[in-house]
């Protein structure tokens, strides 16, 4: 328990219900023809996943002081661009994956073709509710537009995906590791605290630690990632576990070693604590954030 | 020649010429990492097309009295919108085409994976297009990055895709077959001369008959497309001709008849002249388009 509001547990908990509410309402109901499409785009979003990015932008938002209210379009705009690439990820072309949050993946449970739109959809969906739904100034919301379309595009997660397949198989150096998940995991993560704190107020000078933190956080999340997908199990982790080692791909365990690859999560963790260092209480929620990421066991 | 301009064909030159550069500028260089990528987002782009939804566009802005200029990055946005569906339509998991404006279809160029991020990366720069390029007011930028984000989405384009994706194999009566051509060829269409209209100051009760305009439009592009899928070659055409028949997906010409089907483009083109009745000279563009889509043969 702190002095500045409900245990982490709780606040994680309502950050997902009403990421969740949010989410439902802002899909399109099964009723509406395409019903097929819609009703993949629901199973691919809802009930599941541990809603990080939400989680960041309610946070980064907390930090900005904006309402919880103000700050739903923008967390499920970035979760709905995450939700689309996963779909688009685990087809057969790319990870070929069949297990997702512990149920079968969209082209296993519809098929490739709807899986493909889903993620198309899903896309669009995105921007439509940032165009639409997110409650601050014109200006601010076309920057937050222009945000999340350069952390999704070809020089954010989808470049990192490319960079990602022409891996498969080569040795990277850590550097190299590094500029590929800035990429593909890394820039939605920032644009997720970027997107939060621009529904509030914050002052100028705080942007630079904020951004900080977040480009760190979006490093230790993979790092945590590599360390899990090496020890845990499928049954816990509710996807494939072992699959980049088996795919050839090189992880932060495959590059630097297990041991290695924990004391660099350490390292990140305390980088990021640090840069939040001049907001005070405000930043809580954050740097609870960066413990949960370092400590999560799936 | 007219009163008000080049002829109509100096004029889709010009328009088609500023279209490729502007792309060619908007699209990251092939120097820019991960250059596999952006080389591949380029192939897919530039170089090829008719560019229909950039014509639409630039004719509506002329009716509002917009400049050319003013009307490059809403144009760009809706065909990186269509190129991306394009590149996604051609894959193996939905209509699996090899051949696209005489060349090798992106994933046989490169590879399937690439094409599914080459398709997510133009959709993002879309939205980026819209929201950093494009010189109107920020509340009307706010209402075109949402007029593009329906027409692209299930309730537009991939929309209508999922539609055709579950009707072949299966007779659609007529009113069937529109519905799903109004959501996979026409919303974006229409999108292309609502955002040209939106670029300049248009008479609010003009909007009506535009709008009806380019949907009668829309459905008329997709009654020569079927017409000329069932008569022209595969090298007149520059994709696979007799295509939508051979994979059993009702088609305009397999619903109606050719005889019927041509009547119906007939009438569709004299409907879209008549929405344009109230404007005069100003939409001369607009019917010269008309005329163009009725009688283009590939």
């Amino acid at each position: 328990m702190t002095e500045s509001g409900p245990p982490f547990g709780d606040w994680v908990d309502s950050v997902q219900r009403r990421t969740e509410t949010a989410l439902e309402h802002f899909l399109p109901a099964p009723v509406i023809a395409p019903a097929r499409l819609h009703e993949a785009m629901r199973y691919a979003v809802l009930g599941g996943g541990k809603r990080i990015r939400p989680l960041l932008c309610h946070a980064a938002g907390a930090l900005s002081g904006a309402a919880p209210g103000a700050l739903d379009a923008a967390a499920c705009a970035v979760e709905l661009i995450h939700a689309y690439s996963l779909v688009h990820d685990d087809m057969p072309c790319m990870d070929d994956d069949v297990l997702r949050r512990g149920k079968p993946t969209v082209h296993v449970q519809y098929d490739d073709a709807s899986a493909l739109l889903v993620g198309d959809s899903l896309q669009s969906l995105a921007f439509l509710l940032l165009a639409e739904h997110c409650a601050v100034a014109p200006e601010v919301r076309i920057q937050l537009i222009s945000q999340l379309a350069i952390a999704s595009g070809s020089r954010g997660m989808a470049g990192g995906q490319a960079i990602d397949l022409a891996s498969v198989g080569r040795s990277l150096g850590v550097e190299e590791l590094e500029f590929m998940h800035i990429h593909k995991t890394g820039a939605l993560i920032r644009c997720a605290v970027r997107l939060g704190a621009a529904c509030g107020q914050l002052d100028p000078s705080g942007h630079a630690g904020l951004d900080h933190y977040a480009a760190t956080l979006g490093l230790l999340f993979q790092v945590v990632d590599d360390v899990l997908d090496c020890e845990a199990s499928t049954a816990t982790l509710g996807k494939t576990a072992g699959k980049d080692a088996a795919a050839n791909k090189p992880t932060y365990v495959s590059t630097l070693g297990l041991g290695r690859a924990r004391e660099r999560a350490l390292e990140l963790h305390d980088e990021a604590l640090e840069s939040l260092a001049s907001f005070g209480d405000a930043a809580q929620r954050l740097r609870e954030l960066a413990d949960f990421v370092l400590t999560r066991q799936h």
